[in-house]
């Protein structure tokens, strides 16, 4: 068993040139694995055959690993497959949907069972949207943290924005979210409404994608300079306090 | 200025594989530029050579950004260097010393000025042991947060520890952290010491070199376990409490 390994896989972050974002050795690890947890199988095959992955499908096995099965345990999961949690092969892969697995991403309880389980588990390198547009923020590199989503309803969402303003300048701490795309308008609005007009507001948009855009202002600069466009676009929002 | 660009250049963790941790277009990103923002000049040239990078140095401005010059502008870095900062070339390169530019990285000064200027800043993927860490580690990947280095005095630290423990408990949030190497060990005995016995503890040694290591395990298993060997290698430290 000390010798099985689960290899973190990265995909692209859309359909950009994966040249730009996967490991030039990524195509050399990924072709000889027959055994692939994913978030979901259709999608999973696509960027397969995309990256130069071959094989008949028929010859290998996918665990859709999401929302739907995520209340059972790993080993009722394979179960359901009809597969042995003990006669498993010795490498599989754990691919994401987009970016990183297990960043901004649920794949962390497959990680935690194959610690459990003694296996090696060795990452490899991709992109990360939301490290993307840390590193071109211009903000704080050196204390950082990604809060997911803000919730839905707004006086939630601006308490919550507040508490995480006044972290960020206690802690001088990069405060990093995400949004649904068709409701980033809002969440800038809501941002800009609320935040202090000293703060460092970034909007990363497209990451590694044609329309890439990366704009890092004060508040104030913002409220001049209107919304950027974005409706529908996969973007990253980030924060810094003075 | 509008069409000036900031390319935000990864490097290697260590003398790993570059095919494995970089994209494979980045030499063709990096091998047209002339101009680079480094850390360190030497380790910059160096680490060009050896990804293909074959320009006579004699034709390449560096210009170095360390705790040496930070306390200056960025404008009046290029002027100590007798740079013209309305003059610079169409595009630059930010190269990271390890890991990705501005994550663990004081390049974000530099990122800033060029947003201030109106530079489109784009950020190259690359491998960063923050992330290679989390992915790996099993632990919460859709809330996190990078804290750098604890404090170094012994009741500092624990105060500290104790604080991210809490926070992570409250906020499910995974605490990252890290340590000068030759301090590892100490850092383990402290973390085992005061941290709950069944706080989860993940150490991640040699991301993406051949002595890579990771293992997270509850602190009261590490207890049994003892400290792995990693005396003046590079980690990340890694937990997160329920």
């Amino acid at each position: 068993m000390a010798s099985q390994t689960l290899y973190l896989l990265p995909t692209s972050l859309g359909e950009e040139d994966s040249a730009t974002v996967l490991p030039a050795a990524y195509r050399d690890i990924v072709v000889p694995l027959r055994f692939f947890f994913v978030e979901e199988v259709r999608t999973a095959r696509r960027f397969l055959r995309r990256i130069g992955f071959t094989a008949d499908f028929d010859e290998v096995t996918f665990v859709p690993v999401n929302e739907h099965n995520r209340h059972l345990s790993l080993d009722e999961m394979l179960r359901q497959q009809e597969l042995d949690s003990k006669r498993l092969p010795l490498q599989m892969g754990l691919l994401s949907e987009a970016g990183l697995p297990c960043i901004a991403d649920p794949g962390a309880s497959v990680v935690a069972w194959a610690h459990a389980h003694g296996l090696t588990v060795k990452p490899v390198c991709g992109p990360s949207s939301l490290f993307l547009a840390l590193m071109a923020s211009g903000l704080n590199g050196q204390c950082f943290a990604f809060q997911g989503y803000l919730p839905a309803d707004p006086e939630g969402r601006k308490k919550r924005l507040l508490a995480l303003e006044a972290y960020s300048r206690q802690h001088h701490q990069t405060q990093i979210f995400i949004e649904t795309p068709y409701r980033n308008a809002r969440l800038w609005e809501t941002v800009v409404a609320v935040c202090r007009p000293e703060t460092r507001f970034c909007v990363a948009k497209n990451l590694c994608m044609p329309q890439e855009e990366i704009r890092t202002m004060r508040i104030a600069e913002w409220k001049k300079a209107g919304p950027p466009a974005f409706h529908k676009e996969n973007a990253v929002f980030l924060l810094l306090a003075d």
